[in-house]
């Protein structure tokens, strides 16, 4: 999928590609290890990627936490930071090689401005998703052990989980790589 | 502030008191102790809060934990089950009396369909603003102790805190009520 089909898909729409949508839309490919948005930066863009995989973190009192992880066709970005023009507390960093598209702040707010209804449609919808998400995994932090998140992940993302390192997806989960291990040994007999 | 004057504020718009806002919005009074939204129940509505005291829980493996409270002046919902009209996970109580005004589900979607480029203005900004809450409470969980979250509730809600008992801030803040006791003192001292 590219970013009209999800512009089309969101907004019941049938825009063709050759006619431009309300806001430009770039593309970027960016490298494992690649900081897209560091601590302390204005988050400029929301991405929807093509491949790869994007990790947001966070500073704990304790130590970082890795917040989720973003896959093919998904909408990514530091949202806060975004939506409020400040330096950001998240961290967003790839993971694995991929290719994305993206808009920027300052072209989604003029299409807003220019009293776009599709485009302030789409924005509500979007924010709507990422909220779900944020409060799925929450629930999720808060009802469901290690091993149930982890046997999720598995179920959603078999294909990504042998890219992403084991010490990331146990400080996802919240649990020492040790714990990780073992959850996995049990998984896999 | 009553949810015209919201309207007006968040749209920069200036509906005067005899006129209609695109989708009806109708009052409520509750008691301390009332369930606005059951654990189960499909959320059908937004309120707009005049008075009260309103707190939303959740069960977690353990135990039950209160995720937020809400003043005057603030929007409240179980949100993704509003979004999503499926069954809540989380359950929305009175803990203080109170009145509200409130729009309903069924009320805003026909806005949205109709294409009311404010109402999808609006529906965008207040779901940004409840995302922007999440997003600041999970990350004040992650890098704030229970002793600054209290401080903070203490310097921001004074009015409130003696209205809500002390085991709901404990189980607010993720500390027992014995913990808490000593913060409080501290913080008196």
């Amino acid at each position: 999928m590219n970013f009209r089909e999800l512009y089309n898909k969101l907004l019941n729409e049938n825009i063709t590609a050759d006619k431009e949508l309300p806001f430009q839309v770039e593309r970027i490919s960016f490298k494992k290890g690649d900081i897209l948005t560091a601590y302390g930066a204005v988050e400029p863009n929301v991405y929807f990627l093509h491949s790869g995989i994007v990790e947001l973190k966070i500073k704990s009192y304790v130590s970082e936490k890795i917040l989720d992880f973003f896959f093919t066709n998904e909408v990514v970005t530091c949202l806060t930071s975004f939506l409020l023009q400040q330096p950001s507390d998240v961290e967003m960093t790839a993971i694995a090689d991929g290719e994305a598209e993206f808009f920027t702040y300052h072209g989604i707010q003029q299409a807003y401005a220019t009293g776009s209804l599709q485009v302030n449609k789409l924005g509500r919808i979007l924010t709507e998703q990422a909220y779900l998400r944020k409060a799925q995994r929450e629930k999720d932090f808060l009802s469901k052990t290690a091993e149930e998140r982890y046997g999720e992940m598995f179920e959603f993302h078999k294909d990504y989980l042998l890219q992403i390192p084991v010490n990331k997806i146990a400080k996802y989960l919240g649990v020492h790589p040790e714990s990780l291990s073992r959850i996995r040994k049990k998984l896999n007999s």
